[in-house]
């Protein structure tokens, strides 16, 4: 199977902070293969990928998959076993494979794989971690999204204190993600504040792996709790049952449509909530992923939105609802700037 | 959608004892969607169903199921929550459904589905319960055959005494199913008894819904112990991850091949085996279930075996090797000799 490998640094529109970092670029790594499939991975430092470690994954993997029949199934649980802590990557691969396949069967993906195009989806529109005035700047200029998604877990008094600040200014639906930043007394004020100020639910408000401490909180929350960091594959999903309502579904997580898939199977089993997330990625990952949209129960696909220099496009915004391309494949394609990279085997 | 349904009594070539009745033929329905996909229901009386419940609901669903784009996914969901007790009916409706996606896209339907075909797969045999004699002699009748699957669950003395003569007879690998026959204490002893016989596994040991008594056994027994009867779909993994080593996944009891991914994808996030199981069935049905094959650890795929007017062919086993067709679709035609009533629209 031919591969080309290209990385590519995004850049952030606004400088964009979380309890753990802040960031202006976002390094990504795009691939093509066998000149019909693109595949992206944007790797995380949290999970132990880079650059570095993304092209060499997908350097050793692609030569060994045969490029016809492509048993997609077969050939994401070989690499799974092969390179276990390397999602990203694999995601990449996983992707592309479905776009050849999808496009050879001159398919729309969804409708590849059975499932009906999102209807009335919205996305939420996310705002980083930044000094109060800069946050509530942002959410002001936020104003035509239907969907807040609010990043907190700095300390319980910003926190608590910017979004009074915001439920100030709007109406719309806010979500908030702590992304692991407070502890389990300072979840449970916060959250009631929350709950007061008509907040829709809360992410990842403990750090990672505290699952009794998240037990308790689940019982004591009168806001539903989603996980993110302690959800990555569907193995991970009975272990974290009963300490949350829901789970965040990334591609960039769990290494691709075909682990996102046996993740909202598995977490059907629960009755448990699915929201939909991304890494800051190009419209391509963005675009993959939103042909998933109708299984799942929120939409947090934002990624391309907070980018100046996408390379690609696909999925878009209709007043404020998602709309997936019907085009064979995963429906995205090089933008015009780039194309001639593209047509040069660089992209 | 146009449909055509019409039931069919399959005869057995011998009378099949199970630890609840005996039979000497099954009814099934079998269905024709839009003269392409074909598809059966195998309705048990146990499950709520017969012939006419599967006729009314094929009949009152087909006709809604828009007939191009296929979103069988959304479908099957649909038909799940409008009848939620009809498994042998959706699972017709979704084998049709998927003989028509993958026929048109010509792809058999492992490959439709990203599926490798199965490598190396051999099938159990089932042996009914009978009196001794009679069990033996289907036995050695069996010889050929790789595996034996034999029926238990009448009481301990019989269970023992005809499992020590079987193992006296051969070394076949032999898996026991005593279809919720036994008490907690006549399981405890058979299964130590069993596991001195080098019995493989055994299947739903307890009547169906003993999960405090099951979860003793679990701890207790030296084989790892199957469910059948206690998990019908996905929803039911969690419910018994504890009390069990792996569930056995039939496309009668989930709904059909939609279902029985969302059961697998479930079962491996618990690490539970998974046996791929049939009721008494076509070769259409069996063909059906094959294609999952090699996304399972054991085959209990015989129904058809057992059958002496089989109206359908597909899969094949070659010197005990499970083979499944390459042509597009499930790979499932009617036999000869009743291609004349599938041209006259009766089958």
């Amino acid at each position: 199977m031919k591969i080309v490998t290209t990385p590519y640094e995004l850049k952030l529109t606004n400088p964009f902070g979380l309890a753990r970092s802040t960031r202006t670029t976002n390094s990504i790594v795009l691939i093509r293969l066998d000149d019909l499939g693109y595949g992206e991975a944007s790797p995380s430092a949290y999970y132990g990928e880079d650059v570095p470690t993304v092209i060499q994954t997908i350097t050793q993997a692609v030569p060994k998959i045969s490029i016809y029949p492509l048993y997609i199934n077969e050939i994401m649980s070989q690499l799974n076993q092969q390179f276990p802590s390397n999602a990203a990557a694999r995601a990449a691969i996983d992707m592309a494979l479905y776009d050849i396949l999808a496009k050879r069967l001159r398919l729309p993906l969804h409708a590849y794989l059975g499932i009906a195009p999102p209807r009335c989806a919205q996305t939420s529109f996310t705002i980083g971690i930044a000094p109060i005035e800069e946050m509530l700047e942002k959410v002001d200029d936020a104003r035509h999204h239907p969907i807040l998604k609010i990043k907190l877990g700095k300390d319980p008094d910003h926190d608590l204190t910017v979004m009074r600040e915001i439920r100030k200014r709007t109406n719309q639906t806010i979500r908030v993600d702590a992304n692991g930043g407070w502890t389990l007394d300072n979840a449970l004020t916060c959250i009631k504040t929350l709950a007061d100020l008509d907040i829709e639910y809360v992410e990842q408000p403990l750090e990672k792996g505290n699952l009794a401490d998240l037990a308790q909180l689940k019982k004591a929350s009168p806001l539903p709790i989603f996980l993110d960091e302690d959800v990555l594959v569907s193995s991970d999903i009975p272990k974290v049952a009963g300490t949350c309502d829901g789970i965040n579904i990334k591609l960039m997580k769990c290494g691709g449509i075909t682990e996102a898939m046996k993740m909202i199977h598995t977490a059907r089993a629960f009755d448990l909530q699915i929201m939909l997330g991304c890494m800051i990625e190009s419209s391509l990952a963005i675009t993959a992923a939103s042909h998933l949209a109708s299984l799942v129960d929120y939409l947090d696909l934002d990624g391309n939105l907070l980018v100046s220099n996408d390379p690609f496009q696909g999925m878009t915004l209709e007043n404020g609802y998602l709309r997936i391309p019907e085009t064979p494949g995963l429906g995205a394609t090089p933008r015009q700037d780039i194309a001639e990279l593209c047509e040069a085997g660089i992209i």
